[in-house]
């Protein structure tokens, strides 16, 4: 158990639940039950139900297990059939291991999406008061570190909130899919769209073993998400340095060492997700060149680097809905800064336009 | 001179004349030329045409200039304003560096586009013929390495195509935007719609001088790409294997010290693209996190792995397009290699479905 | 609790004892130690001591409250110093958090080093024996998937053994530092050098709380040993196919849908490491560009890669000594699949000599 | 030639004359003239000289005939085969076409690092003025954005030298080898060694054609160096922004737009390289699991990004050398801003002693 990793180097909240292994093993749970339910008579339906709920192996234990196969879904067959009886032989029947594995980290990822959306909501509903209320609040805008002609926050709000609307719709147009496809990949589909319906996820065209777009897709998405909500955050540390203070965030964190400081945090962890997230989603991506009808490696490659990036992306999500909720806007150091005269040009326009455009 | 990088160590064909220096520069001139018609009086366009077309200083001695400031643009519009004479005024009018090499780097992107997606019609159609051609060919399905049961090679071309589906309906989703927000991103935006439809170019809702969802889409879509043929590449170079030999490359590449070989040159150069993409694609994700209105790096960090990620994906497709036309399939061998005997399941009708779905 | 990571989705064994939550807890724990011990009068220390090893609060309740300040030394602190009342100032004065989190993770890292470095010794022990063994055991050389003339597999096992050995040195060129530089990286030096000698780790010239070369050169030494091993990998995996037959893993996994198979599994996992390990030292490499005296982002997101890092490398090294103890050569199949003719060269000498080089 | 990359994406100068097609073309020669220089009668070796010295091909030509083969050695043999008439047979003897490219690409690779060398030399020294000039300059120490107790500018200039220090010990300990195993690697090594020999390049001990370390050394360095001097252009671009003013670069950049604007363009530059070296030493550190004797792929990969790599090296190393040269510091501006008080602790101690450490 000192192997875990509850969380203690990435104090994000965001998506602990819904990432962790014990969710994880759930999910891979929820598939072989509906793997029994579209194609088991009912009592070995209720078999696996029972030997599924009362699973006797904790998960460090089926860590361990995993092992000589290279995947945790092996033993967790084993122990199931041993407990299922007579009726064992409908235990996983005619999946592989990818199957249940795939289904259960989209399992695992629709529900994240689902607390990433809910996060964004608030953050666009956040930005959209901010850019409302500072329409028209002149402050420096600044280029390669050096103040150019004005601008209003308004216009660099509403720059923030375009970002997370895209960010939203990108993440909105993911529909994961189950996977169920047996060893080869050559599975009857009437089988997979039933599983899929069972489990409330898209029926793919084919199996998706070695055609990963899904995976990419998920990749592809949390890296804009987080790079959106990073361009927020580095504009708030910007504009929250001592020398600056046009923006402070609310709440703001403390220091084991200097009891004055009133750090901006919450956008410290967003900034630190947006450096993890392109290098997460360079593996995933890398794992579409994937050969064979299962690959050796790729595969496996993404399975840690998926769950980090959807529990970055909802830990970023959180952290930026907590941040735009509670953030302090300072329009007097704003017009105290403003050093290179000029008028604000269209930016008020600007930003009723975009408030229109996308309400 | 000696600093020219002309392609020999990037041996794709794909894109050259698009994504060169001299391409690149040709689109800045568009730019500015645009930028003339849509404000300035008919004279003074005339003028700044001119000055384009008559430029003269070449791309070497402009890159050398490019230096004190940091970008190309500025030593440009001097020489630009220089040959204007009266009408110096007018070039480049209340536009910034930025506007116009991000225009430039969209129009060669949006060239660039244009020729994947043909070549990837051409690789469609080719994967279609092989699909249909062989939907009951079987051959063995191979997972981590090792034969398991049958599949289809009907089934796998099936899913190579079913890839490249996907990625041209992603590249073909991209609308390249104009750019022009002026130094502070506060210019009309009428100016910017003008602009827009002047080059042919999608017209952004906001300057996206620090809103990079063009650039990350670009990204995103071509790593897809370049995973996607990384995959029909990964399978080509496991089924031309000498041991295996079920697939063979048309033309084949020779060998400087053993003339007897026939190697499938054009898998090994998607797949060496593959390998790169995802990198370039982090690099590209990575400055989505830009702060103030233009950053000091993220935004210089974009040019040349845009460039070499559109490059490369051009030259992926283009290859692609060649080894699918001419691929030679050998199914004597595919038969004769079976060890793992079974049935090739539901793959014949996995191929029909997918054909009729995506005809 | 549900959101640990136990292991589920990284089926390696390697340092899970040394790198999870509760071993960078008992390292920070260390520290607070060490700091005491030096600087404190012996009531203190006793006080800090008793504080540290009676912590009433658990990995995942830290992680939780590491949240506000954006990192879990602050807590602990806090709790530590509840509960050495009087002696509270003792504890961690002078440092900052930094100093406390990289103090732990060089600690971390100085362990799983030696984890690591046992089983590279194992690896080029094995690869000793198959170098010597098989020195002149013919068989094809392959470049571009296709046959060369022939090679030996005595010079491939010893080109193995080269990369292993590289990656030995590397590694035990590595000396994680101490940390201790207080808040603005101020304190005095002869406090960090009794700091470090307290704890066994190496004396730094400067705080290196943002010159980040203890991190960046674990990042390069534990990719450059995954891609080695990797090599060894990616070769096990072409010549254990079943068309090859040249290769086969002693042990071999099974599958939960086709029992007949063997499969090189500790290869795939192995192959499934090298593919992280570039990405995850993309990110510490992208931390050494640090502003101020402490980042904003950079230094956190270096937590959870680094940590990461170390496990994988340490995954697989244990695999890599696994494979190669008990790697199974078929000189027979290597024989007869050769056909291009021609001789071995100098392959035998080339193995003699390399052995002789680095016995 | 629209096709050519000339620099205009990349403003900064560095390596042009070094890194361009033109200077690996000509290392490509050399290597062949090497090569016959060590085995051929002396009038072949005039034959051959000859027939480099003449080359009637353009390098744009050569890069399109590199197409059919995957690289540009096979074109350019026959060529030189073509010239050297009756001695043809002593062109490219025993070598393959990875020898030739290998050992030009380290010709390259050595010329470049000499270069950056050199260039950080004049950081270091440039960077030792400063740090003793400011030894006891107070300025703010700053974490996570906010003013910390004080620090002195010498510490942080000290720093940045220890980092370019760092840098400078890691390339030198680089030395690149020549390459000459033949097509599977089993050329006689006394071969290899006078091949070295001749083109002053290190004697490896085995043909690294898939021992990737001399690469996977470089990605690192360099990405080490591009760091180490991103952490000084990181700092300056802090703290020349205008509200805070204690930095300002000697001669700064331009811009189109604002002719008031004084920007710190060279920082800029340096922070764009710091940018994309992560991701390009990524591509390289994955080719190290390379398989096979030539793999299908991985090596082809890394010739633009080893090539780009060394070119953003260099040019990083060149701003990095203009930019402490001169770098205008305001200590009036750095004790205004300081807004925490404190001592400077161990500051000034600690710049002696790293100054003493390492002079």
């Amino acid at each position: 158990m000192s192997s875990a990793d509850l969380g203690l180097l990435s104090p994000m909240r965001g998506a602990g639940e819904a990432t962790g292994d014990r969710a994880v093993l759930r999910a891979m749970l929820e598939a072989e039950v509906a793997l029994a339910r579209i194609q088991a008579p009912a009592e070995a339906v209720a078999a696996v139900e029972r030997a599924c709920a009362e699973l006797d192996v904790g998960v460090a234990e089926l860590a361990e297990l995993a092992r000589s196969g290279g995947n945790p879904v092996i033993p967790l067959v084993e122990r199931l059939r041993g407990a299922a009886g007579e009726h064992a032989r409908w235990v996983h029947a005619g999946a592989t291991s990818q199957d249940i594995l795939d289904t259960a980290l989209m399992l695992v990822a629709r529900r994240v999406l689902g607390q990433i959306l809910a996060d964004l909501d608030i953050v666009i509903a956040g930005l959209t008061r901010l850019a409302r209320a500072h329409r028209d609040t002149p402050m420096a805008a600044r280029t390669l570190t050096q103040q150019a002609v004005p601008t209003t926050f308004g216009l660099k709000a509403v720059g923030w909130r375009e970002l997370a609307i895209g960010a939203r719709r990108r993440l909105a147009a993911l529909d994961p899919p189950a996977q169920l496809g047996g060893p080869a990949g050559t599975l009857d589909p009437a089988l997979c769209a039933a599983f899929a319906r069972e489990l409330g996820l898209a029926v793919p065209l084919l199996p998706w073993h070695v055609l990963r777009a899904p995976v990419a897709d998920l990749a592809g998405a949390l890296a804009f998400t987080c790079g959106a909500l990073g361009k927020l955050a580095a504009d708030v540390l910007v504009l929250s340095r001592g020398e600056i203070g046009e923006l402070s965030e609310g709440a703001g964190g403390g220091s084991s060492s200097m009891p004055h400081k009133h750090n901006p945090v919450r956008a410290v962890m967003i900034a630190a997700a947006a450096r993890q997230l392109p290098a997460l989603a360079a593996i995933l991506y890398g794992s579409l060149a994937a050969e064979d009808e299962r690959p050796p490696g790729a595969w496996h490659a993404e399975w840690q680097p998926l769950r980090e990036a959807l529990r970055l992306g909802a830990g970023a999500a959180r952290d930026a809905a907590e941040l735009v909720s509670d953030l302090r806007v300072h329009p007097g150091r704003m017009r105290g800064n403003l050093s290179v005269p000029g008028s604000t040009g269209a930016a008020a326009d600007l930003v009723t336009r975009a408030l229109e455009e996308t309400p």
